[in-house]
């Protein structure tokens, strides 16, 4: 556990072609077996919290690391410090999202050839992170209930680009309109090859499956399965 | 009422001094008496229903035009102009965010010297529309309950460049830990003039106080108080 959270202030990128900047942090990464998981989202729909159930699960089989990115504050990596799970806080000097040059200042400062995971709280926004590769093995997001069934409608990369879509907040689905089944069906049709998981982090329901993701992910990345 | 919404395609703006041009557009629409509102917020936070709850209040007393800009759909601009009002929506070609020029392409399809306020809703964003001048003459932000009291540690420009902030969804206060008193004590410390008001889009408490901000703010824009 730490007592204050390292703040990292990242550096704007001055490389142009960030596509192959990102392919070769992926490698480096895949070299060292180390899954990195990007998680994107609105602001508020649940991305530490999120963060915090699926450490809960995991953090006894896998070492895990996790960086925070936020134009300010560092209120977030101390939540996830307290948890015991190494964090760090990335300042993005006011940047909308990260790219992979961006990644990589934060993943220098982590001790990733002794890590298995590494998750990346990209800041929130659903439109500029959804536009950069960051290097990351897997892209993840979190649709929360208050939000509306229309995000996929008005956001599309977004959706397009997730591996996995966390729909946040069930517990307060008789409270707002919120069709599921449509919200699905407009996902799909995007990104139908995304797996698609109910939870509410404040009830911790459905993060036994987001568990699962996260091993048979980390287990294929490592080629063992 | 309209049958189809107009869908206008913006085109990236090619100008490098927004600052310059945003006050010509200022200028411009203060000639014609014409107050541009641009009302900002994370994706979800009720943009479009408090555009409603306002456009009930003001609609018979003022000529009103609405822009709604998203980077798809136009399913925000068919809810608006099913209340009478005219409604056009602007594409923004993936863009996060709107300028001056490119809010300019959308006033140019309304007849602005016939219309007293013009409602801009912008991109849903905590952090890009926060930095470019639309020309508007004044900025207001939605943060809505389900998002969290520490919006304004992480999104400090946003409540900074915001004249009024609207907090939405109070109705459901009970059900989320939302600081109210904390929130408006961060607002505060960034932006000591920003009016503040508690509204439900849902049940409509606050919009008569929102009203009277639109009223006095219009009237103060044609030289009238």
């Amino acid at each position: 556990m730490m007592d204050q959270v390292r703040i990292i202030e990242i550096q704007k990128s001055v490389l142009d072609n960030n596509d192959q900047e990102a392919e070769r942090l992926r490698k480096k990464l895949k070299s060292e077996k180390t899954f990195l998981l990007n998680l994107m989202s609105s602001p508020g729909a649940g991305k530490t919290s999120c963060i915090l159930r699926i450490l809960e699960k995991l953090k006894e089989e896998m070492r895990i690391g996790v960086m925070e990115a936020d134009i300010d504050s560092s209120i977030d990596a101390e939540r996830v410090g307290r948890s015991g799970v190494e964090a760090i806080q990335l300042h993005t000097g006011g940047m909308c999202h990260l790219d992979a040059a961006m990644t990589e200042q934060g993943i220098e400062q982590l001790d990733t050839e002794n890590l298995d995971l590494v998750i990346l709280e990209n800041v929130g926004n659903l439109v500029c992170p959804a536009e950069f590769d960051t290097g990351a093995a897997k892209n993840a997001m979190i649709l929360s209930v208050p939000e509306g069934d229309d995000k996929p409608l008005k956001y599309p990369l977004m959706f397009t680009v997730a591996d996995l879509v966390l729909i946040n907040k069930i517990d307060c689905l008789d409270y707002f309109e919120f069709d599921i089944e449509a919200v699905k069906e407009r996902i799909r049709r995007l990104n139908p090859s995304a797996v698609i998981l109910e939870v509410s982090a404040r009830t911790n329901e459905g993060f036994d499956l987001v568990a699962d993701w996260f091993r048979e992910n980390v287990k294929q990345w490592n080629g063992e399965s």
